[in-house]
């Protein structure tokens, strides 16, 4: 089923890039920009990556696929508010790094008819800002659409299908599963690189080298953001953190005693996942 | 001082990536590979890489400058021995990632008129091996220099001249303070690299992304050379460890109280040092 109106709220990196995707694989026909800030929007409607933008959610109304793509701490109060401008049939989705939380918040708070499905895109950056999205940021991409249980298939289908468009693979799963595995592959790795980053004194700056900057790149992210993620994905981030412990121990160990052995064979592990990546 | 002769002792992607810029930058009159694989002295002669290839250290007899890029707990023993065929003058140096273990081995057990100074070029690579060397490695690159309290200007000069007419940028320093500088930039990120790559279970390989590469490509890093480097930067290691811990023990209190005041602190810690990186 073909998306009539899109309207995207939140028209930053992750959001300008959806839309300009969805221009160029005709993924709606009309693609609106909701958005607080001005000069996004002037932005936005300047460089043609949305046919209108407007302000507040009120403008929804006319849409047939909603996608939030603001921070995850207020991706539920939106979706619940936009919700009440909506006609039936209209599909709510977003775009934020963690999905249980938000499921949770907005169950049951939705008009009859109008739904609301998680989406997560893999595909983030370092950067953040309309100026750097692209049309391919989202190709070959996973998006991980996380239904709630009384979710339509009508509704289901078309949340797949849009992603499909605009060139990103689907794959369905739990929210609560997907929160427990970005807890590894996205939440830890960003916690530890800025706990590296923060931890390296101002004398040794000079001192770093490109492995340096790669272990540390993922510091760079907004902090405003990140801590709402981190907070939100609190039990399975600290479930992480404690197997990392347990692995960080483990070369504590091996380097007390002096055991090369050991240190290898630890090496191994982390060199033998990162040669299949 | 131009070198005449010059010997490298391993020409992997340091050893043939300096063979390579010494010979475009007029570093040497005459460069010599040893090199214990035949099929590394064979590719390195066949390209053009160095003049001549042996295949022991009796060969460095001739060399005015030699220089061990092989691993750091072959070094010492490397540069011992190579020193007993050295005629008076010589000046053997090395590109290992660990400097006050080398140091104090080789302290005392040179003949008179022979010197060893540290040398380690910040410019490294997931990647090994000749196939990947190249001439522009250095340039721009930092290479510590970490000489002996008893070490010569000539012998000082001497090298720094080396490293500079090779397009790098030269620092003298206490081989102490470089093993302590580089556990927090180098070691610490290469060790949280591989933890963090070690501990993903199999079934979230498909949900990592650019954020989980970028954090985990260190860990591609030869692991038998890795834990030469751990084990040689013991003590350092170790401490740069309980730094980090700290600043984990602090995430993981934040994430625990719900206070997302100080995760978005503790991750604009983090940030601040990474964009000025």
């Amino acid at each position: 089923m073909r998306i009539n109106t899109l309207a995207i709220v939140g028209v930053g990196l992750i959001g300008g890039s959806i839309a300009l995707a969805a221009r160029r694989r005709g993924g709606a026909v009309r693609i609106i920009g909701i958005d607080r800030q001005a000069e996004t929007r002037s932005q936005a409607l300047r460089d043609g990556t949305i046919d209108d933008a407007y302000m507040d959610l009120t403008a929804a109304a006319c849409a047939d696929l909603i996608l939030f793509c603001t921070p995850v701490d207020t991706i539920a109060a939106g979706v619940i508010e936009a919700a009440t401008h909506c006609r039936p049939g209209t599909l709510l989705s977003d775009t934020g790094s963690t999905k249980a939380a938000i499921l949770r918040d907005v169950q049951g708070r939705l008009p009859s008819g109008v739904e609301f499905i998680g989406s997560h895109p893999l595909a983030g950056s370092e950067k953040h800002g309309l100026a750097h999205a692209s049309a391919q940021l989202l190709e070959g991409r996973l998006v991980i659409v996380t239904p709630p249980p009384d979710s339509t298939d009508t509704a289901l289908s078309q949340i797949r299908d849009f992603w499909t468009v605009l060139g990103a693979r689907v794959q369905v799963m739990d929210a609560e599963e997907h929160d427990r595995a970005l807890a590894f592959t996205s939440h830890l790795p960003h916690l530890l690189s800025s706990a590296l980053a923060g931890i390296l004194p101002p004398e040794l700056y000079d001192l770093t080298a490109t492995g340096f900057r790669d272990a540390t790149r993922l510091a760079a992210g907004q902090p405003s953001l990140w801590s709402a993620i981190f907070h939100a994905n609190q039990t399975h981030l600290l479930t992480a953190l404690d197997r990392l412990d347990e692995q960080l121990q483990r070369f504590r160990e091996a380097l007390r005693q002096g055991d090369r052995a050991a240190l290898e064979a630890l090496l191994q592990q982390g060199k033998k996942v990162r040669d299949v990546l």
